[in-house]
């Protein structure tokens, strides 16, 4: 048995490395508590799991780490929670203004689309509190997807659901939570995302599957599960949110489901880029294909999402990993992700699948396919080798595109899946991604090409329309 | 350490129990034995390693079981290996009569085909002796499966190689052995397989593939891969190969690569089936689709193949199964495989995978595929739920199909898979396939709905055509 002692709300505490919102001590040791009204205080008693919950919680290895990491500033009256100021203070300065927003109307900055393909216009917003089952994040960073581009672009079909507040790759701390949220606190360093996890659907208790019945993503909705209404006005009217993530403010307000707390030491303006195109390339490689050590990978498409498909491959020990793209001047930049052979099918006569066959005798193991261009989701899956080859899909086709394949490439034992978002379940495995950077296991600084203020965000969508870099980093200066 | 005594060639031996061949003891053990020569035996030394795979040969877990196995007849001068008896007096009782043919060439009784369509000829042919890494088989038992009837038939495109033994399920015992065989001898019960296993290739080093590059199934070669030629012939005119296995005929010559050993236990008449269909779609479901307990599984096709599918979700403990088929007499039969619902296409104005859907909330989690119709195929894929859905293809298709489906289906993670052979390696996994049927796991008996003799032949493929019952058994009355 451990105990625990918890400051009531409202309580003063200052200091550092002595003064905490949770102090977990082991029962033969002292706890020393700079507490000007100690007999308010409450003690818990902890069981060990509990105790060993609390310290992956507070992303601590014992006691002693736990209580340096710990130290709390003075919550507002009106804070339903004491809030970490330690992570504050380091990437914010403002604890104050922080805590004390929760349940006000915020006012902030947004990037607003006001209409397909015009530049975003910087716009002053109204953020409402976060209602049941919601936290309202601030965004310390954000980044250019190409989902959003699409969006924005609105040109082939896609709905067009405006003004709208775009965006969804982005590193955030919540800054309050609505009524039922439990296993999220304000300060909290998280990741929101564009697909949600609710632990309750089928999907959810499924061990494979990440496609959540109630929280998979909706491209069409502008508007909040719970209410059908949206958080973001400007003078009253509302401006829709774009993937239940709108990250493109100051302030967004997401569903709990779609919001992966990740381990706070964690520098948000380099694991921004995780919560959507490198963890969806990454976990392709790493959940789904599944290379093994020396094997030969085939990686379609070296955008992004291709590239982290590439740089798990180079995880996983491939020995051999070929990009496959049509813009020879993707190759060189290729290379730092271990891309170690490049095929541009132009410079060839014949399918690129009989080409990837005749430099890997008889087909590669493992082929990622990340363009979405359905001639190359079909050249991706026959380049694999009969017998234990596997083709992975991950590039978003047109609605109307239709596989095709002779079923005999089936027969002869190769295996062809899907995969959403790298079949990361957002809530449970995005923190291993995190985690996975953090080991210096997951390179993540090689995608991280441009960064650019917040008042520039358009540049950012110059750099990706013109094919310029990666992935551009959006400063949002709050 | 632990010593065997080896029996000189064409050294007398008789008694039972206490005779042996291979009398494997451990040190502090005496061994009895009744050799009226006692100076030319000789003494050989054996790891433990070597002493269990002795054991293991011997389909024995001790020594005194192995002793009491093992007794045995008086080889002929000629013969090449001292046989195991027991078995053949049990099986045959005509021990003088194998063990005194190696070496020459063997005239038989074998169904001819001489023409495409035309009924099959009950002829006397020569069978030459086993060259380099071949093997001869007595078959005992063997049973016509649909590919036999399809290359007979040979109106659809397939290889016109007249006159021709076919034949590819059978339950044998090695009648004698050729150069460079060491892991069969005479007297082992083996079932002849379609398709090898070299034990050399990437695809038998791989450990999931069965697609063994020297010894992959071949349709149209009539001759062994030795010396391109065929061991049957007429007064010297060559009869053609099938499939390597030739089984409808006394005697066969089979690479030894496409032999699988089996427990001597084994009731040949019983086990001959699972040579070829019956362990394709077992495997389909036990090996590829793997569903987890509890599970809905899908069949398309209720054949032997798709019955054998279902045989296996009832042993994976599939809480539904649901048999697909455009023959509404087959479901009655298929409910002692486990189906529980039954669906015919002709009874819905829809597309039977939205049909499927509505009855499991989405789809099913696992679907096999055993008919070979590309639109069966399409509808087996697109049945699967979406997050964990796995469907296998089985059914072999015309050379002209073609699968279609909108990418999507694959990017809402589900998975398309083919088989081939339900994923077994002949030599390596057939054999834990007849012990599944010896401790009453899978029950053989349920597919073996008719027997002829050998000179009824003609009859099992009048069954087939007609539709009637499963697995017909051909006595080979040798």
């Amino acid at each position: 048995m451990l105990q625990i002692k918890r400051i009531p709300h409202g309580h003063k505490l200052h200091g550092k490395n002595k003064n905490f919102v949770a102090a977990a001590v082991a029962p033969s040791r002292t706890c020393s508590v700079d507490d000007h009204d100690e007999e308010s205080s409450e003690t818990l008693a902890l069981t060990k799991g509990q105790y060993n919950q609390l310290l992956a919680l507070l992303h601590c290895k014992d006691t002693s780490s736990a209580m340096a990491t710990m130290s709390v500033t003075q919550p507002s009256p009106s804070s339903q929670h004491v809030t970490n100021s330690k992570v504050f203070v380091s990437q914010e300065g403002k604890k104050e203004e922080m805590s004390s927003t929760a349940g006000q109307v915020i006012r902030c900055k947004a990037a607003v689309a006001w209409e397909a393909g015009k530049p975003l216009v910087i716009e002053e917003v109204e953020v409402a509190p976060p209602q049941k089952k919601e936290v309202r994040l601030k965004i310390l960073y954000t980044s250019l997807c190409h989902t959003d581009l699409c969006f924005w672009e609105a040109n082939k079909g896609q709905n067009t659901v405006f003004p709208r507040i775009l965006g969804h790759e982005a590193g955030a701390i919540v800054e309050s939570i609505g009524e039922g949220v439990t296993d999220l606190a304000p300060g909290d360093h998280v990741l929101p995302v564009f697909t949600g996890e609710c632990k309750e659907c089928a999907h959810c208790k499924s061990e494979v599957s990440n496609m959540c019945s109630l929280l998979r993503i909706n491209t069409d909705r502008g508007v909040m599960i719970h209410d059908e209404k949206s958080r973001f006005s400007i003078k009253g009217k509302p401006i829709y949110h774009f993937l239940g993530t709108s990250t493109f403010s100051q302030y967004t307000v997401v569903h709990v489901g779609c919001v992966a707390k990740i381990n706070p030491l964690a520098p948000l303006d380099k694991v921004c880029v995780l919560s959507c195109g490198i963890s969806t390339g990454l976990g392709a490689t790493l959940n789904v294909a599944k290379p093994e050590k020396g094997s030969t990978v085939a990686v379609f498409g070296l955008g992004a999402v291709g590239l982290a498909a590439a740089e798990g491959a180079r995880i996983a020990g491939a020995s051999r990993i070929i990009g496959v793209d049509r813009t020879a001047s993707r190759f060189l930049p290729a290379k730092k992700f271990g891309v170690t052979e490049f095929v541009n099918p132009k410079d060839y006569d014949k399918p690129v699948q009989d080409v990837l066959a005749e430099m890997t005798n008889g087909g590669v193991d493992r082929s990622i396919e990340c363009t979405g261009n359905v001639d190359a989701m079909i050249s991706a899956f026959e380049c694999v080798h009969d017998g234990w080859g596997v083709a992975v899909l991950v590039g978003v086709p047109n609605k109307d595109a239709v596989f095709k394949t002779p079923p005999i490439n089936f027969l002869n034992e190769r295996t062809l899946k899907g995969t959403f978002f790298g079949n990361y379940k957002p809530r449970s495995d995005i923190p291993s991604v995190v985690e996975k950077y953090m080991n210096k296991e997951l390179e993540v600084e090689k995608f991280l090409t441009h960064e650019v203020s917040f008042s520039e965000i358009n540049k950012a969508f110059d750099y990706m329309l013109k094919g310029e870099g990666i992935r551009c980093i959006i400063r949002m200066e709050g």
